[in-house]
């Protein structure tokens, strides 16, 4: 087996065709390459969403170079950055905090730089597609062996302010992070952040979820089978955050809930 | 060309993002692949959806490595098992009945055994993602060169109960299957469940179709363009099925039906 | 690197599972080639949003053979074909005009035969998906090493006709030619059609855009990033086509509008 090609990965909120045509371009400067689209789903300017699902999948994917792009700022002066990690793979993208859970996630970061050499752009750069124009064209090149300090000069990142959990008084206030394939509500909260503010949990246990004039009460349970279909259930998604799902159905639309809002977690 | 790499497919209810973190996992256990997912679209949850486009799907890709993936009692005891087919193929997915129909239409099952194998699982396998922690690896050690046999004890599979096409007094009743991407509805009845039912039928011949109080008329015809743009016309798809579509338009909108629904077909 | 790898893109109307199996009939017939599906999404029977995506996408490709599938005439007497264009490329689908505008902008029309040979059509082709039946096979045969004059006789190409823009006393009447991703809407006019109607433009500058009793101003500007969050704004899209959007919003959604729709655009 031809073991030895290059890997490369495209994250966006492009839809297919803006996303296929950042694969050719990196087909057109790398032809050897393995090219994976991971996701052209992302919501639109959703970076929280788009760094979180990069910090969960990029760990599963080969050592590589790892493009993300979710870029309200385009055309503005923000920076294309790439990030070299601790495990060896590169991350191609804006300076807006989207590349920096999955650098750390990756053994952290250990060289960053901007994407300003114009030999690893395509000619013409455009105003609105840096996709087509700068962050594939760069890991085209980095895929067919250029150094990543060829691209330009030492940065550092910007930080990425993602929701935290926060405890009061046995209350556990969380935030929507995004909303999965499946319609399942991903919280701003690990098992420890629970467990800090609630005390041990237990499968089986049921928790009260209040917001905006609304309460539910919950089971915690381990996998959604665990609950009739069409119930409701508090659970720890593959990702390890904290999830609120109905199974088999769509939590997002049962409750009306979406990225953004607010919820307290007690134990009912 | 190189002619021999080994070829995996992916088919998942899963969206984008979590089909890719599968797809990586085999980039990242046999590099030397061709992955291509051949859906990320099909309808959660539903079974017998995922199961008639493998059926229909899987002949016309190379032998390979095919997983599939429709899963709503992953974490429950259901068995995750891998399906050697008289063609060659090796069929990966959950032992619900979703593998079935493919194996059947290459060649009848060979051989099955289940994914117990933890040499052939990721290490930590989650309670929700058997994707990423279970088909994935199976799926790509298989690409890579290990032997069937190696992967666990060998099993028979659950049946699949796909809804029946059913004739009663030159009445013939169907239920649809699923609703394709334009909109199209697929009945659980091919030509020879019609003409069992209703005598033999041509081309430009009128049905009566009926639900809940709704009874339309509708020509049989080849193909979407013997009919206005706009009109509905029941057809045989690509995969031999029964369909009511409408052209360059959605039947299931227009008539507001879906997966699961009944309908009665008689001669208009 | 294995650099020589034939290269074959595939962009249709289909949706994931539809342009899958046409992937795998490719694989099937040339196992050595890079697919790359560049889009699945195109709306169905859309053929100037097709044609537009294959003419903005294919010059980023690498040369290749590429099929494009948006044919609303399946099962008609339209003819399926091949398009040798002047940088080399092999463009394949059905002769509505899909494929001109991207045969222009790769060089023009060198070459065009219709694919009538059986021995690169699958056996039995059905009247209703061709992509799997004759333009897959016809791209993997290609792909292979098939000569172009093999496929069957030549022939002319029908025209694509495109809305255009019409300019008259000061006012540029377009047409919306299709959303984008974002939601943004592309008109048929490009930065030459806006000076021709209204004189030199310059960013900054407000224009009013009319359409059905509404009318609203909105100002000319480089990138999005120049509008608030949630404001309009008129630009010109990385394909050079002039387009109203909002910025990190939907301008489809926010002014009701869609392929087809009429507006008038002067200076406010």
């Amino acid at each position: 087996m031809p073991e030895n090609r290059p890997f490369v990965s495209l994250t966006t909120d492009f839809g297919a065709a803006y996303s296929g045509i950042c694969a050719g371009v990196v087909y057109s400067i790398a032809p050897g390459a393995n090219v994976l689209v991971l996701s052209d789903e992302v919501t639109p300017y959703a970076i929280n969403e788009g760094a979180l699902l990069l910090r969960q999948a990029l760990p599963y994917l080969p050592v590589g170079v790892h493009v993300g792009i979710v870029d309200p700022g385009v055309g503005t002066p923000r920076q294309p950055v790439a990030v070299r990690t601790g495990r060896g793979d590169v991350l191609i993208g804006p300076d807006n905090g989207l590349l920096v859970p999955a650098a750390e996630a990756l053994g952290g970061v250990a060289a960053a730089h901007r994407l300003e050499n114009p030999a690893y752009r395509l000619p013409g750069v455009s105003t609105s597609f840096h996709g087509r124009d700068v962050f594939a064209p760069a890991a085209g090149h980095l895929a067919a062996g250029a150094g990543l300090a060829e691209l330009g000069a030492a940065t550092d990142l910007l930080p990425l302010e993602l929701p935290a959990a926060v405890i009061r008084n046995g209350v556990l206030t969380v935030t929507v992070l995004y909303t999965d394939q499946f319609g399942s509500l991903i919280l701003s909260a690990a098992r420890p952040d629970i467990e800090a503010a609630l005390g041990p949990i237990a499968h089986g246990m049921r928790m009260e979820i209040s917001w905006t004039g609304v309460s539910v009460k919950v089971p915690f349970e381990e996998t959604f089978g665990r609950v009739a279909t069409g119930d409701p259930l508090v659970w720890i998604d593959s990702s390890g955050q904290v999830g609120l799902a109905v199974n088999q159905g769509s939590a997002a639309r049962r409750f009306g809930l979406s990225a953004g809002d607010t919820l307290s977690l007690t134990i009912a």
